[in-house]
């Protein structure tokens, strides 16, 4: 079809976004929006509402993702847009909703402009991307592309006991397994980086060449519980002083490996955590995330050699590897036409890897696929204060419209 | 009055220990007796009935203190021996017990060699020494001494609501003030170590000259809390990693200052404690006893320049000091008397600290006191492993006797 040049409506833009973010608004102007809950259950019913209005065909799949399609010309493998309308808890507007927005934002910027498009457009809303209500995150994706199993996914319990299964009946979000995506001719997906390096560069668009392979282990320690009042220094197994040590090890060893290795000791327990009781045992979580195998390699090696390292302060210590999951590529060919699409509009860029985990990482398994980040404000995320200027939301709806005309014009 | 040449019965001992273990005995052979609770009363019950069989007097003063009192020739202030019949949750059988049963022992040795003493004795049993169920620890002893406000103290409660009136009403064991000790010749407190010092130098007695003077401060380290995939290393402000940088600095600054110094993190908490986030806050406790104030004064120093030495890192740094306590002295002239004592009997002693708080350190405020110890095995106490072996109990006990004898022989 012949090449158009439109651009989305700021505005519409900007309404959509705070529309949206009322579904679950919190005090402070973030976002609550539990995956099924109701606030999740209004929000997806304006999201069909708005679809159907724009004139687009709903399907719903056996996970509760919700596929809305505007027909092409052509009956051919559509191209995605997509991200997921759930939130964590005291979340953020941004999150997610913006790449379902963006979606509705093209379409309607089609329909405004009358551009019937050659191949069918899909925009798709997956369900439990956050896994703040069940765990695991990314969960409709994850059964999408094999990854999970869906008998234990629909087990998976929220806080209240309620099952994903329940909940799910319950949410009048039950579809089919018929109508899982199952090909297409490309997957977009426009996220807020959640970290601060395009604020931090003055930049306004990334595009994501990959999601960052992880390794995450947990430490245990085991020392001796004795009084803290009466137990000469040289006569104790601290177990935290231990930890503190193999703390200190991590950080300068892994420290030094590559530039663009990140790691986190995000959680540690201390036991029996009494002020006038030496530990006996502290319990750590690392995880570290880095694009080349080779480099994660390097830092399992550091930390499985730490037991040797400590066993002769006179505490046990055990590793042990919680999971891990590999560098995803994203497709070349995508990132390209993202990248072609910036330069034509001027958007100052890079090309970036992603250290968080997206939807768009499982369906990359079978659907050609790429994404572009957009600037959070100070990194945040997850949070309250999570903010996008939505001149860098509009620009990157906008990279994402001219990608899709990019590659309609091809047909 | 004559000096006798006794000693106890060592079997005896040993069953009365093993029948106050009775009351709250655990699976594993330790004890639960929190203070005022149904065990604790039966172990009340109990030593009162066996005082009575001994031919003494019982009286219980406004804190539920039981004093019982064998007669004298002259009607001067008490030999005074006591400790605490409660004990911690999962405890030993050791812990308080045995400087009770003690006085029971030495009483009962008298009235079978039917020995009249000069002077009044009189056994103690403290009520809640442990603060397992109402903190704080030594609180009825605190409050003889005027340290604790029995107003503040008869208002705590402990986990199910329940107040420290409430429960010394319930237990009938709730007396008044007229009882409370005012004055004695000296009060003599037999307890387990606690620590490991007596058995790793083969020694069967201690000489307690002090308990040790300590400072408790908390520090607080304010972060940010961000993504820990999408966070760069060189843009965190990562509370842990700072937190860590402060043990280990504390660690190599307060190491130093003195051999007997001791110290302790014993509780650390990390938030938001997730794998996935980097920690935006800890909050770790800080404790160190030594006899010296000088030393302490240089630990304070050290805590206190914590805060300007971190803040570059980007993380806050508080510090706030929770409590003290002053090192307190025991009487030398009871110290002394109870070195010879031990010297007499031929058993292997020395003279020693007490890193652990006792009745006797508030007791000492107004009546001549000292301590003596005997070894625990691996240190261990406040657990059901916490042992001592009968024939250092049994040594212990000879101890306290002989010094008894010696004071009466003054008489």
């Amino acid at each position: 079809m012949q090449r158009q040049k439109v651009k989305i409506n700021g505005e519409s833009l900007k309404n959509s976004l705070e529309t949206f973010a009322n579904f679950g608004r919190t005090d402070k102007d973030g976002v609550s929006r539990l995956s099924l809950s109701a606030e999740d259950i209004s929000a997806r019913n304006y999201f069909c509402e708005y679809c159907k209005d724009l004139g687009m065909t709903i399907k719903v799949d056996d996970m509760g993702t919700i596929y809305a399609t505007l027909e092409g010309e052509q009956d051919k493998p559509p191209i995605v847009i997509g991200s997921h309308l759930d939130s964590v808890k005291k979340g953020g507007r941004f999150d997610g909703s913006l790449g379902v927005i963006a979606g509705l934002e093209i379409i309607k910027t089609f329909v405004e402009y009358n551009i019937k498009p050659a191949i069918p457009i899909m925009i798709v809303n997956f369900t439990n991307e956050e896994g703040a209500r069940f765990e695991p995150s990314m969960m409709a994706s994850g059964v999408l592309s094999g990854r999970f199993s869906k008998t234990a996914m629909l087990q998976k319990k929220d806080v209240n006991g309620v099952t994903f299964s329940e909940a799910l009946d319950d949410s009048g979000y039950k579809g089919v397994i018929e109508n899982r995506l199952k090909e297409a001719t490309a997957f977009l997906e426009l996220h807020i980086e959640q970290g601060p390096i395009l604020e931090s560069e003055s930049l306004s668009i990334g595009i994501v060449e990959c999601v960052l392979g992880m390794v995450c282990y947990e430490i245990e320690v085991i020392g001796e519980s004795d009084h803290a009042g009466t137990t000469p220094m040289n006569m104790r197994k601290d177990a935290l002083f231990t930890a503190t040590d193999l703390i200190t090890e991590i950080r300068e060893k892994v420290g030094i490996l590559d530039d663009d290795l990140v790691f986190t000791i995000g959680r540690v327990n201390v036991f029996p955590n009494i002020h006038t009781v030496i530990p006996n045992k502290v319990i750590f979580s690392f995880e570290a995330r880095h694009k080349e195998p080779n480099v994660i390699q390097q830092v399992e090696e550091i930390i499985q050699g730490l037991s040797a390292s400590t066993i002769t302060k006179g505490c046990l210590v055990n590793t042990s590897k919680l999971w891990d999951r590999k560098t995803v590529l994203f497709d070349q060919n995508v990132c390209n036409t993202l990248e072609e699409s910036t330069k034509i509009l001027g958007y100052p860029f890079k090309r970036m890897v992603s250290g968080a985990g997206h939807d768009a990482q499982f369906i990359a398994n079978f659907i050609p696929s790429a994404m572009i980040f957009v600037p959070s404000m100070n990194g945040k995320s997850h949070c309250e204060e999570e903010f996008t200027t939505y001149e860098d939301c509009k620009k990157g709806v906008n990279v994402l419209l001219e990608t899709v005309l990019t590659i309609l014009s091809k047909y």
